[in-house]
Protein backbone atom coordinates (compact mmCIF):
# COMPACT_ATOMS: atom_id res chain seq x y z
CA UNK A 1 0.00 0.00 0.00
CA UNK A 2 1.46 3.31 -0.80
CA UNK A 3 2.92 5.04 1.87
CA UNK A 4 1.12 8.90 0.84
CA UNK A 5 -3.09 8.46 -0.47
CA UNK A 6 -2.61 7.66 -4.24
CA UNK A 7 -5.53 7.08 -6.62
CA UNK A 8 -5.82 3.41 -6.55
CA UNK A 9 -6.33 3.15 -10.37
CA UNK A 10 -3.19 4.84 -11.16
CA UNK A 11 -0.43 2.40 -9.84
CA UNK A 12 3.42 3.06 -10.22
CA UNK A 13 4.79 6.32 -11.33
CA UNK A 14 1.17 7.14 -12.76
CA UNK A 15 -0.33 8.08 -9.58
CA UNK A 16 2.88 10.01 -8.17
CA UNK A 17 2.70 12.19 -11.63
CA UNK A 18 -0.75 13.40 -11.09
CA UNK A 19 -0.63 13.99 -7.07
CA UNK A 20 1.68 16.83 -8.07
CA UNK A 21 1.43 18.29 -11.40
CA UNK A 22 4.17 20.94 -11.23
CA UNK A 23 6.58 18.35 -10.52
CA UNK A 24 5.55 16.16 -12.87
CA UNK A 25 5.60 18.59 -15.85
CA UNK A 26 9.76 18.72 -15.86
CA UNK A 27 9.86 15.38 -15.03
CA UNK A 28 7.95 14.04 -17.95
CA UNK A 29 9.87 17.05 -19.97
CA UNK A 30 13.41 15.49 -18.79
CA UNK A 31 11.88 11.82 -20.19
CA UNK A 32 10.65 13.13 -23.05
CA UNK A 33 13.73 14.80 -24.35
CA UNK A 34 16.22 12.41 -22.98
CA UNK A 35 14.31 9.38 -24.07
CA UNK A 36 12.36 10.46 -27.32
CA UNK A 37 14.26 13.37 -28.55
CA UNK A 38 16.40 13.73 -31.43
CA UNK A 39 19.74 11.35 -30.66
CA UNK A 40 22.35 9.33 -32.72
CA UNK A 41 20.42 5.80 -29.63
CA UNK A 42 17.20 4.83 -31.00
CA UNK A 43 14.33 5.26 -28.65
CA UNK A 44 14.57 1.17 -28.25
CA UNK A 45 17.88 1.38 -27.21
CA UNK A 46 17.25 4.23 -24.42
CA UNK A 47 14.62 2.24 -23.59
CA UNK A 48 17.10 -0.95 -22.69
CA UNK A 49 18.91 1.63 -20.76
CA UNK A 50 15.78 2.46 -18.55
CA UNK A 51 14.81 -1.08 -18.36
CA UNK A 52 18.13 -2.20 -17.51
CA UNK A 53 18.56 0.44 -13.97
CA UNK A 54 14.86 -0.36 -13.21
CA UNK A 55 15.71 -4.07 -12.88
CA UNK A 56 18.86 -3.03 -11.35
CA UNK A 57 17.03 -1.11 -8.69
CA UNK A 58 14.13 -3.79 -8.61
CA UNK A 59 10.98 -1.51 -9.13
CA UNK A 60 9.53 -3.90 -10.74
CA UNK A 61 6.69 -1.46 -11.89
CA UNK A 62 9.20 0.49 -14.03
CA UNK A 63 11.23 -2.58 -15.07
CA UNK A 64 8.16 -3.93 -16.64
CA UNK A 65 7.21 -0.33 -18.25
CA UNK A 66 10.51 0.20 -20.51
CA UNK A 67 10.84 -3.61 -20.92
CA UNK A 68 7.66 -3.39 -22.91
CA UNK A 69 8.21 -0.54 -24.16
CA UNK A 70 11.84 -1.41 -25.74
CA UNK A 71 9.91 -5.14 -26.66
CA UNK A 72 7.22 -2.46 -28.81
CA UNK A 73 10.18 -0.10 -30.41
CA UNK A 74 12.27 -2.81 -30.65
CA UNK A 75 9.83 -5.34 -32.26
CA UNK A 76 10.77 -8.60 -30.52
CA UNK A 77 10.79 -9.06 -26.43
CA UNK A 78 13.96 -11.43 -26.47
CA UNK A 79 16.64 -8.72 -26.19
CA UNK A 80 15.33 -6.56 -23.05
CA UNK A 81 15.32 -9.71 -21.31
CA UNK A 82 18.87 -10.98 -22.11
CA UNK A 83 20.09 -7.66 -21.64
CA UNK A 84 18.95 -7.84 -18.08
CA UNK A 85 20.03 -11.38 -17.87
CA UNK A 86 23.67 -10.57 -18.99
CA UNK A 87 24.80 -6.86 -20.79
CA UNK A 88 27.65 -8.72 -22.49
CA UNK A 89 25.68 -11.78 -24.24
CA UNK A 90 22.65 -9.49 -25.15
CA UNK A 91 22.29 -9.16 -29.12
CA UNK A 92 22.94 -5.65 -29.22
CA UNK A 93 26.10 -3.87 -30.47
CA UNK A 94 29.50 -3.29 -29.13
CA UNK A 95 28.97 -0.14 -28.46
CA UNK A 96 25.62 -0.54 -26.70
CA UNK A 97 27.25 -3.04 -24.76
CA UNK A 98 29.51 -0.72 -23.48
CA UNK A 99 26.94 2.29 -22.81
CA UNK A 100 25.16 -0.24 -20.87
CA UNK A 101 27.88 -1.31 -18.73
CA UNK A 102 28.27 3.06 -17.72
CA UNK A 103 24.60 2.70 -17.19
CA UNK A 104 25.20 -0.26 -14.85
CA UNK A 105 27.73 1.31 -13.15
CA UNK A 106 26.26 5.08 -13.32
CA UNK A 107 23.28 2.43 -10.78
CA UNK A 108 25.51 1.03 -8.59
CA UNK A 109 27.37 5.16 -8.00
CA UNK A 110 28.42 7.66 -9.94
CA UNK A 111 32.19 7.48 -9.17
CA UNK A 112 31.64 3.70 -9.85
CA UNK A 113 32.02 5.06 -14.07
CA UNK A 114 35.77 4.37 -14.77
CA UNK A 115 37.91 5.75 -17.01
CA UNK A 116 38.27 1.88 -18.53
CA UNK A 117 34.24 1.97 -18.81
CA UNK A 118 34.56 5.07 -20.72
CA UNK A 119 37.83 4.35 -23.06
CA UNK A 120 35.47 0.90 -24.03
CA UNK A 121 32.50 2.49 -25.11
CA UNK A 122 34.96 5.62 -26.94
CA UNK A 123 37.08 2.67 -28.67
CA UNK A 124 33.37 1.02 -29.65
CA UNK A 125 32.57 4.24 -31.61
CA UNK A 126 30.15 6.27 -28.84
CA UNK A 127 30.22 9.80 -28.76
CA UNK A 128 30.95 12.15 -26.03
CA UNK A 129 27.17 13.00 -26.35
CA UNK A 130 26.05 9.31 -26.28
CA UNK A 131 28.25 9.25 -23.18
CA UNK A 132 26.70 11.84 -21.41
CA UNK A 133 22.97 11.06 -22.19
CA UNK A 134 23.31 7.30 -20.81
CA UNK A 135 24.59 8.46 -18.06
CA UNK A 136 21.96 10.94 -17.48
CA UNK A 137 19.49 8.56 -18.47
CA UNK A 138 20.07 5.97 -15.83
CA UNK A 139 20.13 8.32 -13.46
CA UNK A 140 16.95 9.70 -14.20
CA UNK A 141 15.97 6.40 -14.07
CA UNK A 142 17.30 6.35 -10.10
CA UNK A 143 15.25 9.11 -9.65
CA UNK A 144 12.08 7.18 -10.73
CA UNK A 145 12.96 4.22 -9.08
CA UNK A 146 13.19 5.98 -5.61
CA UNK A 147 10.19 7.92 -6.00
CA UNK A 148 8.33 5.02 -6.78
CA UNK A 149 9.72 2.40 -4.56
CA UNK A 150 10.17 5.20 -1.69
CA UNK A 151 6.54 5.62 -1.50
CA UNK A 152 5.48 2.40 -1.92
CA UNK A 153 3.37 2.39 -5.09
CA UNK A 154 1.77 -0.60 -6.33
CA UNK A 155 3.36 -2.23 -9.10
CA UNK A 156 0.29 -4.39 -10.85
CA UNK A 157 1.13 -8.02 -11.85
CA UNK A 158 -1.67 -8.27 -14.68
CA UNK A 159 0.95 -7.72 -18.40
CA UNK A 160 -1.83 -6.69 -19.84
CA UNK A 161 -1.68 -2.74 -17.95
CA UNK A 162 2.36 -3.03 -19.31
CA UNK A 163 0.97 -3.52 -22.73
CA UNK A 164 -1.49 -0.83 -22.65
CA UNK A 165 1.07 1.23 -20.82
CA UNK A 166 3.60 0.49 -23.74
CA UNK A 167 1.70 1.03 -26.33
CA UNK A 168 0.94 4.29 -24.70
CA UNK A 169 4.69 5.39 -24.05
CA UNK A 170 5.98 4.50 -27.65
CA UNK A 171 3.00 6.02 -29.22
CA UNK A 172 2.77 9.60 -26.99
CA UNK A 173 5.46 9.35 -24.94
CA UNK A 174 5.86 11.03 -21.66
CA UNK A 175 4.20 14.23 -22.31
CA UNK A 176 0.75 14.39 -19.79
CA UNK A 177 -2.28 13.06 -21.68
CA UNK A 178 -4.96 16.07 -22.22
CA UNK A 179 -6.89 15.55 -19.14
CA UNK A 180 -4.94 13.62 -17.32
CA UNK A 181 -3.60 9.87 -16.98
CA UNK A 182 -5.95 7.68 -16.36
CA UNK A 183 -4.66 4.12 -17.60
CA UNK A 184 -7.00 1.59 -17.73
CA UNK A 185 -6.45 -2.06 -18.20
CA UNK A 186 -10.39 -3.09 -19.60
CA UNK B 1 39.42 15.15 -15.37
CA UNK B 2 35.65 14.81 -16.84
CA UNK B 3 34.88 11.97 -18.83
CA UNK B 4 33.74 14.49 -21.55
CA UNK B 5 35.47 17.52 -22.77
CA UNK B 6 33.45 20.13 -20.00
CA UNK B 7 34.78 23.91 -19.42
CA UNK B 8 37.01 24.07 -16.96
CA UNK B 9 35.72 27.30 -15.26
CA UNK B 10 32.68 25.36 -14.72
CA UNK B 11 33.33 22.64 -12.63
CA UNK B 12 30.59 20.42 -10.76
CA UNK B 13 27.15 20.59 -12.28
CA UNK B 14 27.67 23.86 -13.30
CA UNK B 15 29.58 22.54 -16.61
CA UNK B 16 26.85 19.86 -17.26
CA UNK B 17 24.25 22.47 -16.98
CA UNK B 18 25.73 24.36 -19.57
CA UNK B 19 26.89 21.32 -22.00
CA UNK B 20 22.60 20.33 -23.01
CA UNK B 21 20.79 23.15 -22.44
CA UNK B 22 17.70 21.32 -22.81
CA UNK B 23 18.14 18.65 -20.30
CA UNK B 24 19.39 21.38 -18.05
CA UNK B 25 16.07 23.42 -18.19
CA UNK B 26 13.87 20.73 -16.48
CA UNK B 27 16.49 19.43 -14.20
CA UNK B 28 16.64 23.17 -12.48
CA UNK B 29 13.28 23.93 -12.80
CA UNK B 30 12.03 20.79 -10.60
CA UNK B 31 14.79 21.78 -8.46
CA UNK B 32 13.26 25.59 -8.40
CA UNK B 33 10.13 24.11 -7.36
CA UNK B 34 11.41 21.53 -5.41
CA UNK B 35 13.61 23.92 -3.20
CA UNK B 36 12.46 27.07 -3.42
CA UNK B 37 8.80 27.06 -4.11
CA UNK B 38 5.82 27.33 -1.88
CA UNK B 39 6.32 24.49 1.04
CA UNK B 40 5.57 24.26 4.79
CA UNK B 41 9.25 23.01 5.00
CA UNK B 42 11.83 25.85 4.85
CA UNK B 43 14.25 26.33 2.45
CA UNK B 44 17.16 25.91 4.97
CA UNK B 45 15.11 22.35 5.96
CA UNK B 46 15.23 21.23 2.11
CA UNK B 47 18.99 22.08 1.78
CA UNK B 48 19.70 20.00 4.92
CA UNK B 49 17.78 17.24 2.64
CA UNK B 50 19.85 17.74 -0.35
CA UNK B 51 23.31 18.14 1.94
CA UNK B 52 22.39 15.13 3.50
CA UNK B 53 21.65 12.67 0.52
CA UNK B 54 24.73 14.30 -1.28
CA UNK B 55 26.71 13.44 1.34
CA UNK B 56 25.28 9.92 1.89
CA UNK B 57 26.12 9.29 -1.77
CA UNK B 58 30.20 11.10 -1.52
CA UNK B 59 29.65 13.59 -4.11
CA UNK B 60 32.13 16.59 -2.86
CA UNK B 61 30.57 18.93 -5.12
CA UNK B 62 27.22 18.89 -4.37
CA UNK B 63 27.71 18.19 -0.55
CA UNK B 64 29.79 21.47 -0.64
CA UNK B 65 27.24 23.47 -2.47
CA UNK B 66 24.50 22.32 -0.79
CA UNK B 67 25.69 22.38 2.89
CA UNK B 68 26.83 25.75 2.15
CA UNK B 69 23.40 26.99 0.66
CA UNK B 70 21.85 25.51 4.38
CA UNK B 71 24.58 27.34 6.28
CA UNK B 72 23.52 30.56 4.02
CA UNK B 73 19.72 29.91 4.63
CA UNK B 74 19.83 28.87 8.25
CA UNK B 75 22.42 31.78 9.44
CA UNK B 76 24.84 29.12 10.98
CA UNK B 77 27.39 26.39 10.09
CA UNK B 78 26.70 23.96 12.85
CA UNK B 79 23.35 21.94 11.60
CA UNK B 80 24.01 20.78 8.52
CA UNK B 81 27.56 19.18 9.68
CA UNK B 82 25.68 17.60 12.45
CA UNK B 83 22.90 16.16 10.47
CA UNK B 84 25.54 14.76 8.09
CA UNK B 85 27.54 12.97 11.21
CA UNK B 86 24.01 12.40 12.78
CA UNK B 87 20.57 13.06 12.18
CA UNK B 88 19.45 11.55 15.47
CA UNK B 89 21.83 14.32 17.89
CA UNK B 90 21.30 16.70 15.35
CA UNK B 91 19.42 20.18 16.72
CA UNK B 92 16.44 19.82 13.80
CA UNK B 93 12.80 19.32 15.13
CA UNK B 94 11.88 15.67 15.56
CA UNK B 95 9.69 16.02 12.42
CA UNK B 96 13.18 16.81 10.63
CA UNK B 97 14.90 13.73 11.94
CA UNK B 98 12.14 11.67 11.27
CA UNK B 99 12.12 13.06 7.47
CA UNK B 100 16.02 12.97 7.01
CA UNK B 101 16.10 9.46 8.28
CA UNK B 102 13.15 9.20 5.05
CA UNK B 103 15.81 10.92 2.91
CA UNK B 104 18.61 8.42 4.30
CA UNK B 105 16.71 5.50 3.29
CA UNK B 106 15.43 6.91 0.00
CA UNK B 107 19.43 7.03 -1.03
CA UNK B 108 19.76 3.61 0.05
CA UNK B 109 16.56 1.82 -1.84
CA UNK B 110 13.71 3.12 -2.18
CA UNK B 111 12.36 0.25 -0.45
CA UNK B 112 14.47 0.88 2.55
CA UNK B 113 11.85 3.49 3.29
CA UNK B 114 9.45 1.11 5.92
CA UNK B 115 6.15 1.89 6.78
CA UNK B 116 7.82 2.72 10.68
CA UNK B 117 9.69 5.39 9.43
CA UNK B 118 6.81 6.91 7.28
CA UNK B 119 4.75 6.38 10.70
CA UNK B 120 7.59 7.93 13.11
CA UNK B 121 7.66 10.76 10.71
CA UNK B 122 3.64 11.04 10.75
CA UNK B 123 3.78 10.93 14.39
CA UNK B 124 6.35 14.29 14.64
CA UNK B 125 3.52 16.19 12.55
CA UNK B 126 4.50 15.22 9.09
CA UNK B 127 1.90 16.03 6.49
CA UNK B 128 1.57 13.53 2.97
CA UNK B 129 2.91 16.30 1.26
CA UNK B 130 5.73 16.74 3.38
CA UNK B 131 6.66 13.19 2.69
CA UNK B 132 6.17 13.03 -0.70
CA UNK B 133 8.45 16.11 -1.33
CA UNK B 134 11.64 14.68 0.94
CA UNK B 135 11.32 10.63 -1.16
CA UNK B 136 11.61 13.16 -4.44
CA UNK B 137 13.88 15.68 -3.44
CA UNK B 138 16.25 12.86 -2.25
CA UNK B 139 15.72 10.94 -5.51
CA UNK B 140 16.02 14.04 -7.27
CA UNK B 141 19.76 14.84 -5.77
CA UNK B 142 20.44 11.26 -6.08
CA UNK B 143 19.94 11.73 -9.98
CA UNK B 144 22.43 15.33 -9.57
CA UNK B 145 25.16 13.12 -7.81
CA UNK B 146 24.90 10.25 -10.39
CA UNK B 147 25.13 12.81 -12.99
CA UNK B 148 28.17 15.00 -11.33
CA UNK B 149 30.37 11.77 -10.31
CA UNK B 150 29.30 9.72 -13.02
CA UNK B 151 31.12 11.81 -15.54
CA UNK B 152 33.75 12.56 -13.26
CA UNK B 153 33.64 16.28 -12.73
CA UNK B 154 35.83 18.20 -10.79
CA UNK B 155 35.08 19.42 -7.32
CA UNK B 156 36.97 22.60 -6.65
CA UNK B 157 38.55 22.28 -3.23
CA UNK B 158 38.86 26.22 -2.60
CA UNK B 159 36.04 26.79 -0.27
CA UNK B 160 35.67 30.03 -1.67
CA UNK B 161 34.24 28.66 -4.47
CA UNK B 162 31.22 27.40 -2.25
CA UNK B 163 30.53 30.60 -0.74
CA UNK B 164 29.79 31.84 -4.19
CA UNK B 165 27.56 29.31 -5.71
CA UNK B 166 26.12 29.30 -2.21
CA UNK B 167 25.15 32.81 -2.37
CA UNK B 168 24.06 32.24 -6.13
CA UNK B 169 21.66 29.32 -5.11
CA UNK B 170 20.42 31.40 -2.19
CA UNK B 171 19.66 34.27 -3.76
CA UNK B 172 18.91 33.55 -7.48
CA UNK B 173 17.89 30.02 -6.82
CA UNK B 174 18.47 27.25 -9.49
CA UNK B 175 16.91 29.04 -12.45
CA UNK B 176 19.70 30.04 -15.42
CA UNK B 177 20.76 33.58 -14.47
CA UNK B 178 20.97 35.60 -17.80
CA UNK B 179 23.71 34.67 -20.34
CA UNK B 180 24.50 31.41 -18.88
CA UNK B 181 26.43 30.52 -15.70
CA UNK B 182 30.09 31.45 -15.57
CA UNK B 183 30.71 30.89 -11.80
CA UNK B 184 34.05 32.47 -10.85
CA UNK B 185 35.78 33.20 -7.09
CA UNK B 186 38.10 35.74 -8.25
Amino acid sequence: MPHIPLPEQLPGITGLLEYRLDTAMPIRELTQILLRGDSTLTTGERELIAALVSSRNCTAFCEAAHTKAADILLGEDETARAVKKDVETAPVSEKMKALLQIAALTQQNGSAVTPEAIARAREAGATDREIHDTVLIAALFCLYNKYVDGLETVAPSDPAFYQTLGERITGRGYVRPPGGYPIQTH
